[in-house]
This record gives C-alpha cells, structure tokens and sequence, in this order.
C-alpha cells in the first residue's frame, strides 16, 4: 500500500466536529498586536499565561502527527542567567520576565510514531490511519545508517517521478531537520500568539549560542533548538519601530 | 562591531506602539477550531478570506525580518488541476476550494537586506541597525561558494565558542534552508488560524511532489516548498477524528 494509496483511500471515520464561530477581528487584533518585542518591563508573568501558550503550541498541527516540538519553560535562576549569557545578552533576553526555549526533534518520531498507532488501535481508526503509521512512516522518515536508504530513496523518487508525481522529501537527514523545525516554527507562532492573546510579549530570538542552549537543558543528539522566545509585558521604546515590510508584490502571487 | 555588540548595542528609538486588548477566549476558539480538514464542501471562498490570510501571513515574525516566505494563491483552473495531481490527489486537495502554495526562499535574503536596510536609513533608524544589515547579515547569511565560507564559520565559531557564547547557525546551506522553513513555517501558521478565524478550514498538506510543486509555479533554485495548503469550508466528515495528542509530559517541561 503507496503512500498515494493511503491518501486515496482514507475514509473519514463516524466523527463529526463542527467549526467554532470565531472573530476575525479579535484575532487580527492579536496579529497586529504580536510584535518583537525587546525590552520589558517589570510586569511578572502568571504562570497560567505560560501554560496557555504551551498547550497552544502543542495544539499546533504537527506533520504526520508525530508531535516533534518540545518546550522548555526555564524557571531556574540559574539556568535562566546562564540562558540570557547564551543569548548574547541580548536586551530581550536581559529583560525578559520568562524564557522558552522551543526545541525541534530529530529523534523522536518513531517512538512516537508508535505510541500513535497504539492509540489509533484502540480507537477504531481506520485501517488505512493504521497502515500509515505501520508501513509509511517508517519507510518515509528513515534515512538509516550514514544517509544510505536516504539515497536509495531520492534515487527511487526520482525515477519514479518521471512518469507520476511522488513525495520527494525527506531524503536526507538535511531534510529531517528542515521538517522538524517547520513543525516547531507552526508551534512556537501558536505560542507567541496566545502570548499576545493575553496581553503579554514576546520575542523570538535566533542570536543564540545553541550549543550552549542545549547544554543548558541537558539535551544531546536529535535536539535542535528552533528559537530561545523571550516573554514579558513591553516596555516603553520596547518596539524598536513600525513594522516594515518590503511590497506586497514581492511576497504574494495569484497564478 | 559583533553581531553581541549590535544587539546590546541597540538603543530604542522614540517609538511607543501601545498593546492592543485582545481576548484570550476569542483566540482559543481559533486554534482549538482549526482542525486539519480533508474534505471540503462546495462553499466558496471569498477573495477576500484568502488576502486577508496571506496578509496575515506577512506579519508573523521573519527572521532578521529578511522576509524569506511567499504565498502563491494558485487560481487557474488548469493550474490548480495540476497541483490536485501534485498533490497526490489527496482528497484535501481534490475537495479544497483553494490552494495556496507557500514557499520559502534561500536565495532572497540578500536582496532584501539592501531593501530593508534603504528603509532603515530613510527612517531614521539607529546605527546599530544600519551596521546590522549592512556588516553582520551578509557575513551571517553567506556561506560561499560551494559552502566554503560556511565550513570557514563552522570553524571559527567553534574556537570562539569555547571560551564565550557564539552564535552557530547558519553555517551550511543545509542551515539556510531550516531557517528560510522555519519563517515560512510562521507566517503559514498565521495563514491557517486566519482562515479558521475568518470560519473556513485548511489542511496543511507536506504529501506533495515538491519537484511538480515548483514547476507547476514556474520556480526554480532557491524557492522550496514549505508546504500546500488547501482551503474551504469542512464537509461532513472533514475532521477524520478527534485532536489526538500524546502525554503532555514528553513535550512541556520546565527547568
């Protein structure tokens, strides 16, 4: 059974959820109000106010459901310094009342590939949902040893795709990485957010030592951070300037 | 000057942008409404549900704000078949009333740090923003020919990161292209709860031929496709079941 098949062949289940009637003004509200905020003040933050936002970034949708974005809310004093040092002393970090450092995982998708398929087993899913995460899954995110089956793969994507579309990625562990953090990236912009959403700040921060970052979190192989996110209530000149964006033109495209 | 020195350097302008106040439970309804929907009913989309989303897109945070995402709204019939198949004929793409395309771009970030940086000196910014764009982005984001000043980077980073923070990333094109997905991954996140505040549905779709992806849009090298997404109104039985997440203690911590 192909990947195509699978896709293809998925039938919904017996289950019904409807839409939630939302605002679009409320939520552009929160856009707009969401900037990259580098000085904060003293204003603490509620503990809740983190956690809400985590459980947002864990709502997130994750690529194949295989849920590879951590959080990692640093509370300690200690680890919190030694954070802000990792971030250059960056204002944002120096001034932030919370860090979250949100970490994208290479590593961990096949156990919980397995542990999806288990509850999809006791759910009555349907038998294509299971074959996706027996057969698929395994075949699409190995790479094995050096790379190898990797090669074997981009080398059999390509044949077959000559004559009929087929999945291309990931082929690498290059690729692995770039889907790891793509899943984390739609998890933290959740996060920062249902930051805003509750009338706190934050700042999303790449200019970081990230060899430090992890040693700080005990983390090895397999971990990779996706971005350090500062949090607190702005303080006066704490957004820098408007926001600027280069024409839309350059962005946007009906084809 | 160091990019540490231009961050602890930055002094902010005299510019006040106040919060707005904006309602936490008008934002859950838009993240927990947001489901990953594969089928879609006959509704159409308005025109303006779509251009408000990608508008929404294009403010979510950009990495060194080097705006390295693109939303391509595939509209031709004769297009948009050709991305059904591209798709893999899942039904999300089958049903959708609309596909968008978003790209993130390796090879844009140059071009538009000129840009940004023109702005910054018709703005007023500080100096230490000029001397970002102008001395640290095109060391940063470059790597060389053949990725030889990255290999040069990976080295000297590593010397200066035994004895003080270092920033590491990017140093190969492999970095480049994690960090072009991850703003991508940012601003479509923004794209989808937009949709879903505007009461349609999306489905985030990686089960693609990114190879006809890019042909199908007339792109080349240095465009790679973050992901497609379909959009619509859910059709009984879109949601093929409910949000399915594993044990909030393997993702959330707090040190």
């Amino acid at each position: 059974m192909s990947f195509k098949d699978v896709l293809e062949g998925a039938k919904p289940a017996n289950y019904e959820e409807k839409a939630l009637l939302c605002s679009w003004d409320e939520f552009h509200k929160v856009i707009t109000s969401r900037r990259s905020v580098r000085l904060y003040d003293t204003t603490a933050v509620p503990e809740d106010v983190i956690r809400n936002a985590i459980n947002a970034g864990l709502i997130a949708p994750t690529s194949s459901n295989l849920q590879q974005t951590e959080f990692y809310w640093v509370r300690s004093g200690e680890k919190k310094a030694q954070l802000i040092q990792a971030c250059l002393n960056q204002p944002a970090a120096k001034t932030a009342q919370e860090l979250v450092v949100v970490i994208a995982r290479t590593n961990t998708w096949r156990r919980n590939a397995a542990d999806v398929l288990a509850q999809l087993r006791t759910s009555g899913a349907p038998k294509s949902a299971l074959k996706y995460y027996e057969k698929i899954v395994p075949l699409a995110y190995n790479n094995g040893p050096l790379g190898l089956f990797g090669l074997v793969k981009r080398l059999v994507f390509r044949l077959k795709g000559i004559s009929a579309p087929t999945p291309r990625e990931p082929k690498s562990f290059a690729d692995i990485r770039v889907w790891a953090h793509k899943s984390a990236a739609l998890a933290a912009e959740n996060f920062m957010l249902a930051i805003s959403a509750q009338d706190f700040d934050t700042c999303p921060m790449e200019g970081h030592d990230s060899a430090r970052v992890k040693k700080i979190l005990g983390l090895g192989c397999g971990a990779e951070v996706n971005m350090v996110i500062a949090v607190g209530r702005r303080a006066p000149g704490g957004v820098y300037g408007p926001r600027m964006r280069l024409p839309k033109e350059r962005f946007a495209f009906e084809v």
